[in-house]
């Protein structure tokens, strides 16, 4: 029971292939050359490889149809949502089952009375987010990826810039249907606020990505909508002066909603990108912090507070952003980091790690000892209030050769230096297929096997999502 | 691998006594009459037995190496912390080995850069409060019974007064060390804020009542101390009208940081209990509600706009606790709910279902109908504010065997009826061996042999507390 086996999967025939296409209907099924390229990958590619059927579904009971006949021939399966991952979780490696849940879309229930939004796994945090502001309410989890659905932010328990104040998307999951590989359908939590009625199964499909059960609905926690937002830009000498007055920041009763941190160069590349200047540029290292509450004069007493820690700690400068437009145009800069960095090079790989928050700056510090050792260009930027990186390294024109032992060398130490300092290999953007090694070596081999055996409780034939996470 | 076997377990001999005994030394090793009585029983009773042995345990390594021998040898083992449970969690159904950790009760380290307090399981909740408020810091759950220790709290998930603004035990628990079932120590979680790294097997030990793991070190988070709460006391006319004010206030943008509810008669039992007044008794039924915040005036614009809601929905009159007397005056009468209860009466037993908040009054009113149908003395009071009740049913002169089968036809009544609403069987008091027949009509056979397959993924021999919660 310790290790999975080696199960030898069933190569789909005519036969599945008819199945499989009769539960869905000839529209919403595809195979061969009718897969687009897309489902073959994710965001941030590195390994691909198509299913052998995409199945778009629409109803829990066609999931669980579709997974009851995979369980029976142990053919493998794979759930996707809109396919924003970035290490590979939803890729088929072993081809099989694609089920596309995009298109289980809608909004089910809004619940006043308990606050909750009750809706299915393909809608997107973007429509999310639209919704309930328009009824005054606030879900408030924000990864930067608005076009992820909240089943994949589940899957990873994705976290983004809000977590300093109000946590990660687990904090809001207050209740699952999942369909189990076997084909079975269980409902977790509920709309209720607190439980301790057995082991959580809510809490453990949050973050699996998608090895242990597919998710066919989701209800989630709301809360009212914070009225007023404030963000402001701080200017410092150094990303050290920067980094070590977050501490500080947290500690003072004065708790922003983010805290995110950035240095010129990446910046300057956001510039370019976006072809708009950022409000400035002038310093080597800033915080973006932002405040959100129902008054002016709330939210004011706050960054008050806050700016007079950070102009004690050094900062430069306080650049307030109290318009719309003004916030648009710093956030829309911290939202094209990604992008732009992906820009500036031929290929980039990347390092999501968590450290403990007094640890950010050593842990950058190190990356930069990392570009001089290896000679190669790494960028940063990320969410100072959580401790949580990105960390990006650039292949710029590297052989292929040459990238591969580059980066693998690269992330050995970045790994290595975040476990040595408490850290996590993810913070948010989960293990999948990419980073398997890394985790390995972070938990050690009885805990991968621990967590190997929680796998077999639900899926003992090992077909759900295989060879991902602690496989 | 679907059901737990019927394992017989060894019984103790003089070899095992010994070998156990050697590990802790004599003065920590105590069998058959030296054990005192107390260790066969929780807080409730129902269910009552003594270990074959009792070992005061000091250090994580100790506990492995007694786990271990259990393992090797097929003994079961139950670890205790304060005995504080409602539900037979820590009482040793088969015998064999008790662990009692409560004198692993020192704080290891206060992190102020990181917000986290580290801890052996054994500390109480009431030494917790104290030592992080001595450093202007907050640790946010607030259950009642301020003598459990933290390893207890974790383990049953422990709610409590604040759940409504600050959440429960869960949220605030960073890290733990534990000891497997093998007697191997394992690390889940850490310093870090977020993560996405595997499975999320911290959020499974929370709540998992000792049944998976021993917990052998805690980190808590940490919160910066709000400066100023006050009280409003809110008299209403009918506990309906009391009720349905709840989803309004929660809809309001001033949060609450606890919403409780009580009724006339439980105040008055107070009131009799503690020979104290309570500020009022004249109304039927009452909210309670605290606010918490940095500054006078930030309270009041909240408490303000709550109290206008109260009084739009009818509330008789507000009542307003600033000064710590006042608050003390009421909520040491609400800290004292359950003794009066049990004071007033020969035995109670006790349901804490949690409910979608707004059918809290719903619930009650079936309670009173379940008071006339089964001619038996009902008293609730509870977290209104996150739809989690405390019920409790009055044994008074009843014999043993009508007490057995009134109690047994009510709490089916009433557990049948959260299920029916979408309710779970506990909201903060644990499953235990109590309440297990009620959990598994919940829950449903399928869902209940997956959470056996959890259990025997951490425990294959099914020796760490059997008999509870899912067996």
């Amino acid at each position: 029971m310790a290790c999975i086996c080696d199960t030898k999967y069933k190569k789909l025939d005519k036969n599945d292939i008819d199945y499989l296409t009769s539960i869905v209907g000839k529209e919403r099924a595809f195979s061969g050359e009718d897969i687009s390229e897309d489902f073959s990958h994710d965001e941030l590619g590195g390994v691909s490889k198509k299913p052998d059927i995409l199945l778009d579904v629409l109803l829990a009971e066609e999931v669980s149809k579709i997974m009851k006949y995979a369980y029976e021939n142990n053919i493998p399966v794979v759930a996707r949502g809109s396919g924003t991952g970035l290490v590979g979780a939803s890729v088929p490696i072993h081809g099989g089952i694609m089920m596309d849940l995009s298109k289980m879309n809608k909004i089910l229930e809004l619940d006043e009375e308990n606050l909750t939004l009750t809706l299915e796994p393909g809608v997107l945090l973007m429509e999310i987010g639209q919704y309930v502001e328009d009824h005054d309410l606030f879900y408030p989890p924000d990864p930067g990826e608005k076009s992820a659905t909240i089943g994949g932010n589940i899957s990873t328990n994705a976290g983004g810039m809000r977590a300093v104040k109000y946590g990660v998307t687990r904090d809001y999951v207050r209740g699952l249907e999942v369909v189990l590989p076997d084909g079975s359908i269980m409902e977790f939590g509920g709309k209720t606020v607190k439980s301790s009625s057995g082991y959580s199964l809510k809490d453990l499909i949050c973050g699996s990505e998608g090895t242990l059960a597919i998710i066919t609905k989701v209800i989630l926690k709301l809360m009212p909508l914070p009225k007023k937002s404030i963000s402001l830009l701080i200017p410092f000498k150094t990303l050290d002066k920067a980094i070590e007055t977050v501490p500080k920041i947290i500690k003072s009763k004065s708790i922003p909603t983010s805290i995110e941190f950035m240095e010129r160069d990446v910046i300057l590349a956001a510039e370019e990108f976006l072809g708009k200047k950022f409000p400035d540029n002038s310093a080597d290292a800033y915080l973006l912090l932002t405040f959100d509450g129902n008054s002016k004069e709330d939210i004011e007493k706050d960054y008050e507070n806050v700016a007079k820690i950070c102009l004690d700690e050094g900062a430069i400068d306080i650049l307030i952003a109290d318009t719309d437009e003004r916030k648009e145009g710093i956030w829309s800069a911290r939202g094209a980091f990604l992008e732009a960095v992906k820009a500036s090079t031929t290929e980039i790989d990347e390092c999501d790690v968590c450290v403990p928050r007094n640890d950010v700056a050593k842990f950058i510090n190190y990356t930069y000892e990392l570009q001089e050792k290896f000679n190669v260009r790494i960028k940063n930027f990320g969410h100072a209030g959580d401790g949580n990186l990105h960390i990006y390294v650039l292949r710029d024109d590297l052989s292929k050769e040459e990238w591969d032992k580059k980066l693998s060398e690269v992330f050995d130490c970045m790994y290595e230096k975040s476990t040595e300092l408490g850290g996590k290999v993810s913070g948010e953007h989960g293990i999948g297929y990419a980073k398997r090694p890394y985790l390995f070596k972070s938990i050690g081999e009885e805990q991968r096997q621990l967590m190997n055996r929680i796998k077999l409780a639900f899926d003992p034939k090992n077909i759900l999502n295989p060879g991902k996470v602690c496989e």
